[in-house]
């Protein structure tokens, strides 16, 4: 199996509903780090993995949809915790639905899974990661 | 598959027995920086893999055990090699216990797997991962 | 001149004034990883530029005061852009109060400059750095 | 799962054939630092995956191989884009026949599976990993 | 003193001329991860030390320059080993005359020192700092 | 002002004597991630600051002398708290014992300063720098 992993970060403000969220349910905020990797079992024809030139365009797209926002104030959140395990799924398939629909070439269309991994400090990050249909 | 990670650290003297260890069979130590990765297929209801909050302190009570200490005086470790990948998995097995006690809450029952890795300078970790029952 | 640095970190909303920000005018937020590195140029009696434990509770009570908040309601910061350099200087400032009201103990008298930093990100820190009276 | 990983890195030029590469069709290079995990199911006797000493000497002459050196002008490369993921394998598969003979020393024979990852800046890394046979 | 720190990096291939470069006399090549630090005594008035977007897309535009480059090649280096810390310089000087043209706004001409850094691999690291003016 | 920067790591047990260490008081131990930072003004004729090969043989020579070691049964260090602090100026006039007596080669003579940072853990370093001569 082989990977290629692509990193960028955001930065938002929000916060919890719960218990066990302590402090976190007051407004607050986070830079998150993500990585994302993409797996397949053999190489394109061009000897990689995914075009990383359009994986790293296709992120900093995804991510700009969120960057610099109050996600309490995002519509399609609400009611939601955008937790870090939560958010790295939404990246994973805001990121799915653009491969899908062609923007990283059409070798893509080998890509067998992928990981999504968001760093929120230097002792804590989240992942999801899922094989592709 | 969702992923939640938490970082301590704890450093410890000890030595080895075994021709393979070299130098390392001399009294010396190690700083171990360690990552615990709780694993499920779902979140629950308030969004998380694990409370972080808990997974935090779980970790820190299950290194004071260890911290500032000479692995070779400790008894349950009598005539073992405390190595890296041994002591990965020593802490995976505390921390399930104390999971299955309940010590991380009662939506901790929802983990499927863990993954403890232990970096033991800027070059070399040893980890231990297995399914939880 | 020796120097002893201990790390730890803040979640924190914000917003900025000013077009220079672009984006960032938007309610945000950010973690901050934050270094505070104390200099002498002699150790004290323990062999130590300061106490390392105590540094890092009055690192932790620092931050606890600004963690898990959205800085445009904080009276203080009223009218101010809350960048990475300005909350640079603003830890610096109390952690120096800390230190003149002896919470870092005796021995830390000693110290002659700090320096702190703040890592917003992988690509971006900030600092700042200046000597004690 | 037992892992232990060890790290080195090594420093090439090299150019790329094809319009997805862009500017990297001209003369480059990269500095590739190098993970390898060894993963098996059990300790051996000594209480290690492999012996971390010899792996290291095994990946350092791996690397030799490689290091300092044009890979457009390496005979075993010709007509192959040397990619990140392309290196990855190569060197998996270098480290594999070390291990079939006999380098990684007896207990060796215990690995269960690899993996390689060679990271080329602090934003993007590849890897190939594979059970052994 | 405050400082600000934007980070980006470049690949380019290269070879050195002097017996003290042993193998790396041949022709190779590196990824620099750059670290740009921008210093001065007090905040502009939108309380920041230099714009950081203006920063970003000066240093991105400097490195463009040398970027996916045989450095062998390019005439203003004839002569010279492009050595890490020749080059931390050369980036120094670039960066110094855009900010002196402008490009870094007209707040930016309270900067007072500069440090740019070039970690080449994990283990090693150049640097070259200065007061500008 | 130039600077080059190499990395290596040494592995060592030892105990702390007075109430300030608290629970490192007990025998235990450490991982010292090693940065060597000379620094100079000008570069010498093969445009580099140190021999960075021999920088490289000459720390891990001095750490040899450290590495694997009881620090608690070095004669040299009877009577003192190992710090960290205390063992980053150890090495760091270690290494100037060997520049002067030439082990750097010749150019190492136009060296202006050198800082020595032992890193600790992920949250904990220290440094000791100083001109020299």
């Amino acid at each position: 199996m082989y990977s290629v992993n692509t990193r960028d970060h955001f930065m938002i403000a929000h916060s919890f509903r719960g218990d066990v969220f302590g402090p976190a349910q007051r407004m607050h905020g986070a830079t998150f780090v993500v990585d994302v990797e993409y797996r397949r079992l053999a190489l394109d024809d061009d000897g990689v993995v995914v075009d990383i030139g359009r994986a790293g365009d296709v992120l900093r797209q995804v991510l700009a949809e969120l960057n610099y926002r109050n996600l309490d104030e995002v519509p399609e959140f609400a009611g939601r915790n955008t937790t870090t395990e939560f958010l790295a799924r939404e990246i994973f398939e805001r990121i799915v639905r653009r491969l899908s629909a062609g923007e990283l070439g059409p070798g893509a269309a080998g890509v067998a899974s992928m990981r999504v991994v968001l760093h929120e400090s230097h002792v804590a990050w989240a992942a999801y990661e899922s094989p592709l249909r």
